[in-house]
């Protein structure tokens, strides 16, 4: 009997395996791949640097990696599948669910997908073409095959004994879907009532119909949210004609949901949510590059926007020491803002109704913090460099820019949001580069004002 | 019949909801409140301004108020049932799943939760009981106490007939549990599996006793990424002896996913990850207020390290205008790698086996990156300055700057976390300290160097 005490501690098996691995003791180590459950052989994998991922992978014999793979990440997954021929591709998908299997193929060029749905039997090669037919981040690319329907006239007892026919039901299967005679969705029939219902009800009585099928094209982050808010296991799926199409399970959704959750975080520092923490240095050099190439360039504009004043600087150095706090703190305070915003965003919550209203709250916010702080900065500026002046300076530059920053943390992503382009991924350069830049602006022209 | 085209568009809800509000309709926002489920409520009032949340909610009935009180995130739930008495608030967890109530009671002062304990009859105070007495981020605070059990011998027949004999059975259950004569756990017996048996197999033959029952002390996140590797929708918890006392489903996991995910993001910006995106300006102003504080602290830091140099700095101007760009590189080279591994971190991904190989790994791409675009940063700074020296001296300083981001980026996190820091909060703020100093120093330093 298990105990808390035996429970599996996925990082105990990881070191074993890596310590078997060191030690080249290879086939301790196939014993222990064996012995993890194929969620657990996926996370392994992932967590391993490229070298023991290859070994590992080699370890693993076809029927195991055919279950490992719907649980790689696609970055990861795609790397084992570009060194497969056709055929090993074809086995390997052999016996996966639709939606797991137009994943997998989706990664891969066109070409082998066809040669692939080729080599598969007729009536699995119509599901996941079916599947294929929709984009990867809509409802209908996320969706199953597999769902159980019945009519709204069959007898209770009659259902019971079509499901005993089955040797397995569908997994996250919770209810059966009802549809008419034109295979047009009508309502839920959960297995949790089947159970506690009289086998001499109809479907109709009990059957759910308040809850509404997912349109095919729907985005997926709006199909996680609707599972989020509603707490489904599975949702059916139909199509522009309201014909019932497949489902959608929430193993999947919680991908999606982690995915985008990760989106956001990922994006702020310019790299995919897909980012191989394990990848080699060799793939994760360039990609990194791009974004450091696209700070550099905003960087000189700051550094042009303080080329202006240089005849202050040159006369007044105190304020080559100081600047940088201008624009750090705006930097902050607008990170801030931006960070609640594009979550708000993600979470559906922003929407033409109330950014106004968030607007000018996170401006009063600024207004508020950037009185504050510049009254300390300006008292700290003052009595290290012994002069009022500077201090009064200071303290009008970081009103301006954490006001500044409010303003531009919270309409940049809204902005961005509305002409379609990822506020995660541009809004913190765009961020950054304003407060850079109103930062040294304000501070170095007001000395500029006083000073000269 | 619902099709795809009268799908509810919740963001059409909410415009409705608040032109009504806006023009004073409020009978007109109670009918649509009304008609809205429970979760969609939730979002709305997660979605409006503190005035129009204080109307909103008042317009809902105490029923309903019930029904939507669980979906509201914790910051917002605690608003409300603050404003309550004790009599309110036992009267509004009334009928709620343990876990709920728990988490609700939980937010209150320990005075008020006695009271209300105290109004609940013994059962159900029992039940309640039992799930506070662990802390909220474990296994123990995340379950449920309505799992329905079943012994190994008992015939499938028996089992069916047991579960008729109920009105209604729990949702997302997908499992009974089974268990011995001393309530501990044995195995699972999937309902799934239940339909398509013969009836006059015992529930021996058929269980499952592949998984492991979850420990009632373990952390909400490790649980989380069980779930989420396994693809459950529930799991039985034991205690410390192995008896059953309850399961976790798969609604209370997508919480921890999102606000796990989430707490990453938002700790990078020194937010909560409960942080209101509605919230007032009076409440959100003195939390980043916080934050802003502590950074001006380093930022001054910064200018200390500055100051050192200030007879260089008056000597050669040009510094002043470049220093910026060497500290920005180094914080966004920082960002990245920091990012990688507090998401690595959160993932379980990294540990003691494979830490050195990413640190290693951070490096090396730090060194790639740094000699890269010193190079071009060079090229830039010489041409613009007319000065070969400067070019050099900024080169340096990139590459230093960038090997030290990619470096503290990689092992702040993970020092972090082995200190039970939380790598999120704290890895920011000490990494921008970093690379703003380093920068700084390594720039001016080798100018002093080359210059005076």
């Amino acid at each position: 009997m298990p105990t808390s005490a035996d429970f599996i501690q996925t990082q105990d098996h990881l070191d074993q395996l890596n310590q078997a691995l060191d030690s080249g003791a290879l086939v301790q180590v196939r014993r222990l791949l064996d012995s993890l459950p194929a969620a657990d052989v996926a996370h392994v994998l992932e967590s391993s640097p490229p070298k023991a991922r290859a070994v590992l992978w080699r370890l693993i014999e076809i029927d195991r990696e055919r279950e490992v793979l719907p649980f790689l990440s696609d970055e990861i997954r795609s790397q084992f599948l570009r060194q497969m021929d056709t055929e090993e591709v074809a086995s390997i998908t052999e016996g996966l669910e639709a939606d797991d299997i137009a994943d997998i193929l989706q990664q891969l060029p066109d070409r082998v997908i066809r040669e692939v749905l080729e080599l598969m039997d007729l009536q699995d090669r119509q599901r996941v073409e079916h599947v294929l037919s929709y984009p990867e981040d809509t409802a209908g690319g996320l969706m199953n095959t597999d769902a159980i329907t019945v009519r709204p006239k069959t007898l209770i007892e009659v259902v019971l004994r079509y499901l005993r026919r089955h040797d397995e039901l569908p997994e996250m299967m919770d209810n059966l879907i009802v549809v008419n005679r034109r295979d047009e969705y009508i309502g839920l029939l959960p297995l949790r009532r089947v159970l506690v219902s009289d086998p001499g009800t109809t479907v109709r009585e009990i059957m759910n119909t308040d809850i509404d099928a997912i349109p095919a094209n729907m985005d997926d982050r709006e199909v996680a949210n609707l599972f989020e808010r509603n707490d489904w296991v599975s949702a059916p799926v139909v199509d522009s004609d309201g014909k019932m199409i497949g489902r959608i399970t929430i193993d999947d959704v919680v991908d999606v949901i982690r995915e985008d959750a990760d989106h956001s975080l990922m994006s702020l520092a310019g790299l995919g949510e897909d980012e191989d923490t394990f990848g080699s240095v060799l793939k994760t050099a360039p990609r990194r590059a791009v974004w450091l190439g696209i700070n550099l360039l905003t960087a000189f504009m700051a550094s042009a926007v303080i080329n202006v004043f240089e005849a202050t600087l040159d006369k007044v150095v105190a304020l080559a020491i100081l600047m940088p706090i201008v624009a750090s703190m705006g930097g902050v305070a607008g990170t801030q803002t931006l960070t609640v915003v594009i979550r708000g965003i993600a979470l559906g919550q922003v929407g033409s109704n109330n950014s106004t209203w968030l607007i000018n709250k996170e401006l009063l916010v600024g207004v508020i913090n950037g009185l504050c702080w510049s009254l300390v900065v300006a008292v700290a500026a003052a009595l290290w460099f012994d002069d009022l002046l500077i201090g009064a300076i200071i303290a009008g530059a970081t009103v301006i820019n954490l006001i500044t920053a409010a303003l531009a943390g919270a309409t940049i992503p809204i902005l961005l949001d509305k002409l379609n382009i990822d506020p995660a991924l541009a809004g913190g350069v765009a961020l950054t580069t304003i407060t850079d830049i109103v930062g040294f602006m304000s501070f170095l022209g007001l000395a500029t004002w006083f000073y000269i």
